[in-house]
């Protein structure tokens, strides 16, 4: 049986995705989140799924004013009528820098070797990273210097669902050796938080910035219907040009 | 007060979004979709918005190979690990001839003039659409030609719903203006349905396509890992290939 | 014989562009340029065609940190090590409202009826398009008030090479038109020049955006090498955060 | 003085472009080509320079119908009117797979040890990419498996212009080790050689990339343009359909 690995398929009166009947069991039967998962896991969520996938797609959906938001509207300003493109180009942002995070720390907590001493792994990690140069993922905010608050957030429904905490103690371990390391508090972040929980309902790695993007869309277009009402990008870019380190005089 | 308008702001221990506060009112409180609505509507939609906002994005999620998955596929071939820019070629074929129709026959649905007689006004809207070349957003489909099995999920979730039916209402009049014009069956497709639904929980039709750009984005990204597993870009790549025309040997 | 019309086509040991043998008529032998105009027009220009596209994309090359540059910027912070993302991520600002000039003057410039008094066709577009609520395109300059340097560069080199002006006279009776309605001085912008020459050299107006995009691609480029030795990104982004007007606190 | 590493900077009656007079210095002065290397080396190049990178970048515009030509004119069939959006489409696909080998050939080349026996290093810059999994950047070629036409046409040019030949010898000498350790030929293709030249002109190897990006953008614009005489993009769609390869009926 290979019908349920269909990603989507159109006969004259059905629409199947995943082997399902798009019309009779899911239109109206599940939530957006569950259509989220099925289409990567092939399979329905279980309400514990649902709740922590819910959660990572609310808590990634908005940061303020981003990078990823400020491109978006000066692509509109440019190319006003085209939103799909105005998206395009705020996503084409959320990459290794912004999103790696959640790859980078999912990557790390699901190829945890099961027959060695976790701390030890823990520290041998955060020294090759080191190392090689890397921050590691999913440690640190540069604002939140006392504790991520969607962190809290994320881990409390996590333990109200009675989530397997396996992946959140591999994540806390890094942490601990992460700031013996550097000698700072280096607390779990959103990106690390949301790789833990994500892991922990099964989402593969090489996924979860899927995820991130997902939530993002969606923050992109509230910014763009934002922008129509209360225009900013002239704004920004007024202050960009400004700004712009090269545009000094010349000094000689 | 101007707070509730705000879309995301960070301190050192909270972020609010549209003036609530993530991590305490919406993380593991609220659902994705509920984020949805809340970063467009700048408010929470109660349980109806909710469900229908749900049953739109679940429809228009996946559909099977389109030219907007190929082209994701594609374009991880050449760029490959960088899943941000295959998302994002995916989602700028979503404009105006396949997402369109979700914006203009939103936008004929909610200009809609009150005091007019509706059954006129529909065949005027047919007329002055006809004679300019366009076709009539949302209606008629190349495979469910004896009608969108789509369109009837939404619409009998929206009748359970109690959803007022006016938008549903103008639209089936605008269908058989355009059914009576062109003499063939122009049944009503999930763009048209989606369009109605969406009128009638009140998102501004500007903005509809963000909404399928969200749901788009979900299909792609479930596309995008479907093709680690089972690759057909190169496939792809070869039909094409193959079948242009332009590669037709020289006739002279 | 259609061979001519053929894009590309490899085999085995020739390399075959608009049905020339790329590695033996065109490489070293033809500049990028003849190429450029040899994939749009599928014929090689003669020595006035080349000079004037080689000045048209001069001039469309490089226009200082305009929002096209800053997103490219912004979207290699957050995605470093994927150059063609961010170069995309630029160019999709380049649309309508920034390229829009080019294609919507070009447009003017080709459709212009012959048959009519061509002073009587000018003031009968400019009424038109600002009944519509359009400026005229390729006119005005908001930095630019006395006259942009660029256009007179370009029309020197239009007399040098003894280009015909009748796409410039039409532009010139346009900019009288629009001058005489508004009351104020509309000069003939780079854009409207480039139309008026590009025009001129036989380039159909769809078209006239991708020249400006090839040129742009070059600009973009050099931006973010440019990023590489003196990292703007970062402040450009503070910037503009501090800037954005719905940052200011609550006032109530 | 820092002037000159200005990218542009507009006044009134002035546009500055890396220190020079746009509209007095460069307009009708100098070539596109010429454009493209002050961009991103700050000055302008010499006549051997020109040629070679003129010679390079007709080398990389058009390669027939690639997976970025199919996704351009799919982009283009979605959201018609959007040039830039299918350019950038496009472009998304030109990455670490398809250009990467014009930045790794490149790196290769510049990072060469000048005190080590040449030979040797090539030798280990085989064996330590083959141990990790990786292909030799700019080598052999499936379509012209008896030798790249395009290397010999650029080669030949080098010669004509007399370009120093070390970044030719060293891409050489890894030619020879790689087909030593494969135990097939494996000649210089247009990637292999477009890096030396570019390499022998100055050009660093990360903004290779760049200079294909600028190419592409040309052959994008001329397939965009051709789409709207001869469509081919439903034609495509439906063969790339018709091949996916999960489409076959379910097995049990």
């Amino acid at each position: 049986m290979t019908t349920h690995q269909t990603m989507g398929e159109a006969t004259s009166d059905a629409v199947a995705v995943r082997g399902r009947d798009l019309s009779h069991e899911l239109i109206g039967r599940i939530t957006f989140t569950d259509m989220v998962a099925l289409e990567i896991q092939a399979q329905l969520p279980g309400e514990q799924e649902r709740r922590i996938l819910d959660a990572v797609l609310v808590a990634l959906t908005e940061h303020g004013l981003t990078p990823t938001a400020v491109v978006a509207r000066l692509t509109d300003l440019g190319a006003p009528g085209a939103l799909q493109g105005a998206v395009a180009a705020g996503l084409l942002g959320a990459g290794d820098h912004f999103l790696g995070a959640l790859d980078g720390c999912g990557r790390i907590l699901q190829e945890w070797p099961e027959e060695a001493d976790p701390q030890a792994h823990a520290r041998t990690v955060v020294t090759d990273m080191r190392a090689a140069g890397f921050r590691i993922p999913g440690l640190g905010h540069p604002t939140h210097k006392d504790g991520d608050p969607r962190t809290r957030a994320l881990y409390a429904l996590a333990d109200e669902t009675e989530l397997p905490s396996l992946t959140r103690d591999r994540l806390d371990m890094l942490r601990e050796a992460a700031e013996e390391a550097s000698g700072r508090a280096l607390p779990v972040n959103v990106d690390g938080a949301g790789a833990a929980l994500l892991s922990a309902i099964g989402l593969p790695w090489q996924i979860l910035r899927g995820i991130a993007l997902v939530a993002r869309t969606a923050g992109l277009v509230g910014h763009l219907w934002d922008e129509t009402s209360r225009p900013t990008a002239a704004a920004l870019w007024a202050a960009a040009e400004a700004a712009a380190p090269y545009r000094a005089p010349s000094t000689g």
